[in-house]
């Protein structure tokens, strides 16, 4: 019993800086978002294209998590936005005292949206609220399609599914639209996106639609 | 300071039931592979195609570790291999007290090789000894070649490293040979495999490299 109250510990005091970030983002009416996935699933590769798309109308902040490398920053720094690299050495996933560290004494009043790009893995992360206004799931069509229903606890506290790498169809044995039904049967809520960074599908309407949720977040 | 001895504590005890284990299968002679990847690399799709030439001429007992779903026992029982599916639930690792309760009253004296295909992650199953000979590490082509640096400890931890998904490599920005690099970097002892399940490019010679693994554990 002493593990599970030890990880009730973890959990209540990371919802406790949670809360606070909230509170912060709220005050400064910032638009965040906490993206996650397997490794190499494409949250990079989705914020390349979109970045430059979006930071035409607003000013927007990159998190990136990962245990190891500055690789992700600096490939979201060749698109012209801010990237700030945390790299978490073992941790498997990112918690909100680390972003409460790298946030404290930034000036976010000229930010509109900030997003964090968590550590790839598929489960860990759905456990650590970062104060985030939603959580976005990516999907890869080369990853298989009963991943929601293999993951469940991932899809139960995302509000949006991307699936992505749709250019790779062709070539590998995946279902979209059974993909597709798996996590609504998990999470019926889910706003659902299909992308390819390579052949540009769907990036426009993901721009259009993180736009909106940026604007929304001002009124 | 808590945390991290909890952390200490769950570990030591892992790693007590993974000495009882390793003690089990070394009585038994059985081969133990611990088969770790991203969610979505191939480790079940790797399975379909070594299995079947693999039982030709040994017992193997495969182990599934899922949050959720009996899926991956079901295509591992297609192939005429015994498959036991563990759920962990919400846990995203297999522990050795769950392989200890699945053997339990088990007849192991028949058995030449347990296979353990682990949860998909590349962070948590590292730190987890499940009393295996060695650990499998698949990445895939279509995951991005910087997943060996990006997730270091499981590259250190592992014996083997299988490329799978060669098919793509036509339709991905991938570079196998930067890939091997990086990782070699990180762990010089690691051998190589290069696979594809949808030619069979690799297979065999994998099938072969398992086979003698099992023939060895028998002197």
């Amino acid at each position: 019993m002493k593990t599970v109250e030890v990880k009730k510990g973890i959990l209540e005091r990371n919802q406790e800086n949670a809360d606070l970030l909230r509170s912060i983002f709220y005050q400064n009416r910032i638009f965040v978002m906490n993206l996650v996935s397997s490794p190499g699933s494409g949250k990079t590769s989705l914020l390349e294209k979109v970045l430059p798309i979006v930071k035409e109308n607003y000013n927007i902040l990159v998190i990136e998590g990962d245990l190891q490398t500055e690789n992700d920053a600096e490939r979201v720094r060749k698109t012209g936005v801010e990237a700030i690299q945390i790299n978490t050495g073992g941790a498997c996933h990112l918690e909100a005292v680390n972003i409460l560290k790298v946030l404290k004494g930034y000036d976010l009043t000229k930010i509109d949206c900030i997003i964090i790009e968590n550590v790839g893995n598929l489960v860990c992360p759905s456990s650590f609220d970062l104060g985030e206004d939603l959580k976005v799931l990516l999907i890869s069509t080369t990853e298989g399609e009963d991943k929601p229903i293999k993951y469940p606890s991932m899809v139960r506290v995302s509000s949006v599914l991307v699936v992505n790498k749709l250019d790779l169809i062709p070539y590998v044995n995946f279902d979209v639209e059974k993909a597709i039904t798996y996590a609504i049967g998990v999470n019926n809520k889910l706003e659902i996106f299909k992308t390819s960074c390579f052949t540009g599908e769907g990036i426009e309407e993901f721009a259009v639609w993180l736009k909106s949720k940026i604007e929304d977040k001002k009124l």
